[in-house]
């Protein structure tokens, strides 16, 4: 069996490949631009193009190609419904299209954030457990469960929808519209939402100048900035955060008895300012039989996870997921 | 291989156990009193007693001796610690225990409400469809994830404690510090106190009779007794119950992906009082691409599910658990 593999990250601003080997890791990384205002088929013929580049860089037949999509993935992972950013995609079986244009090639689709986790499982923070729940803050708030190293699915291919688990059953309605839906707190636009109503209080933050006194400008890189600055309200409203994250997580991992929370995606970057409250809140929030050992780390692969968990599907094939 | 095998459901009031067939369900039953006060080993003579008399009176070996347990059940379920309502037991080695009496047979524990789940999936309302999430109402909320006709079990056997989710993380504190955990609203203790509490507002209602004067007499039997009558403060204090429970549900299944929920316990009794109102909330609470075809149903099976999911253990060996 061969030990590469091509692992895609589709997004709806870039494709990002990677040709991976199945224990040294990423050996050659490619990004274009995904120019998805043109439509699926263009954006197959560049996923296309840059898979067939990447497999002949290989020394020997690539196992497959994996790829991480945004939107839901059927149960065969052929075919992904309605990605948002990716407009005009409906249904497109990525898996036949790719086909037709690389031959007889393995192609495996899965959920972004389950793909994150089987990178993360294999290569990042989720290495050193066999079991852990994946959680992605980003423009929303994604997740993947990791069990026995393997992503569970649930019946249709869909868990691990931890943006929408209320915390609060009469809280704010986030954009999908479940009352205090975790995402309507802490997903990008609604943490800066809330970071903005509260500098009222805080003439002074630092904050102000970071945005040229523009607060439509915040977002939350800009908030872990003034934090590490020392600016008391951007470590408020980070704090105020990671409790939020720490309720929901709790609520995760009665649930599952699943004791460790890796959590990646662009806001992770706020680091221990998000992360030590949440850790601080989530003990209260497991029962106590369950509260020994409950952990959070944060992922510090970066994309990296996304492109090596994408390969390790290929590796992996039907033992990819429980 | 034999079709027969022997269901234990140790509570604390009550031993109950079944001969069961594989395919025709209970063929035997019987019960005697738990006799807990006398201590661990007394209560070990006592099962191994009851197992006994249903193997001799199998027409086959049996398969094995499966027993639905009530605390915290290890991974290689064979121990029980500190069950509720079993004053004096630490760890109890029950697989060892009953072997040292009856001789070389497959003795194998699992969490009653874990039993009470398998059970279901394979002779309750559970039967047709290969994964659901199974919540008993009674004094405590319990649970089960049954995942492709298999407990899923997490990292350590302790899974599926849908009681201790939070639904408000600034809600009421349950029993186990949990703000706002579903097991403070409608566990049976906490849903007597607020239909006490909200008793005031009605004082023409036929509850005052059915207790007599004395509240503190209230339970959920009580109440589902006067909704039936048309009683409108126990319709109410049962629809209050139900709107929380749909939103724990939803809660649950955004994070699983398991769309029918099965719901048992002694309290589910007050069947669609509770369970319609939970229907109605029940979607609000999942996020859009995973709401359609979310289905309760009730399991009508009672106290025979659990023995037909504690024999079920010992057919099923170590396929009963993912």
């Amino acid at each position: 069996m061969s030990s590469y593999a091509v692992g895609i990250d589709l997004g709806g601003t870039n494709l990002k490949a990677a040709l991976v080997h199945r224990e040294n890791g990423i050996e050659e990384i490619t990004q274009r631009p995904t120019e998805a205002d043109q439509g699926p088929q263009h954006v197959v013929d560049r996923i296309a193009a840059l898979a067939d580049e990447l497999r002949t860089q290989a020394p020997a037949e690539i196992r497959g190609i994996g790829i991480g999509s945004p939107g839901a993935i059927n149960w065969e992972r052929t075919t992904v419904t309605r990605p948002p950013n990716l407009p005009g995609w409906d249904s497109v079986n990525l898996t036949s299209l790719l086909r037709e244009q690389l031959g007889d090639v393995a192609v495996i689709l899965e959920n972004d954030a389950n793909v994150a986790g089987l990178g993360s499982a294999f290569h990042g923070a989720g290495r050193s457990v066999d079991s852990f729940i994946m959680v992605t803050l980003g423009t929303g708030v994604g997740g993947a469960i990791i069990y026995n190293n393997k992503i569970f699915r649930g019946s249709t291919g869909g868990a691990a929808e931890i943006g929408h688990m209320t915390i609060d059953y009469e809280g704010p309605y986030a954009n999908t519209g479940v009352a205090g839906a975790i995402e309507g707190y802490i997903g990008q636009k609604f943490l800066s939402d809330h970071a903005r109503d509260r500098l009222v209080n805080y003439p002074d933050s630092l904050l102000h100048d970071l945005v040229d006194g523009d607060l439509e400008q915040l977002n939350p890189r800009i908030l872990y900035e003034a934090a590490s600055e020392g600016d008391e309200a951007a470590e408020r409203i980070l704090a105020w955060a990671g409790h939020k994250l720490g309720c929901v997580l709790g609520a995760a991992i009665n649930l599952l008895d699943i004791r460790t929370v890796v959590v990646g995606g662009g806001v992770s970057a706020a680091g221990d300012f998000i992360l030590e409250p949440a850790r601080e809140t989530l003990p209260n929030f497991v029962m106590p039989g369950l509260r020994d050992d409950v952990t959070i780390r944060q992922e510090v692969l970066g994309n990296e996870v996304s492109l090596l968990g994408a390969a390790r599907l290929a590796f992996e094939g039907r033992e990819a997921h429980v």
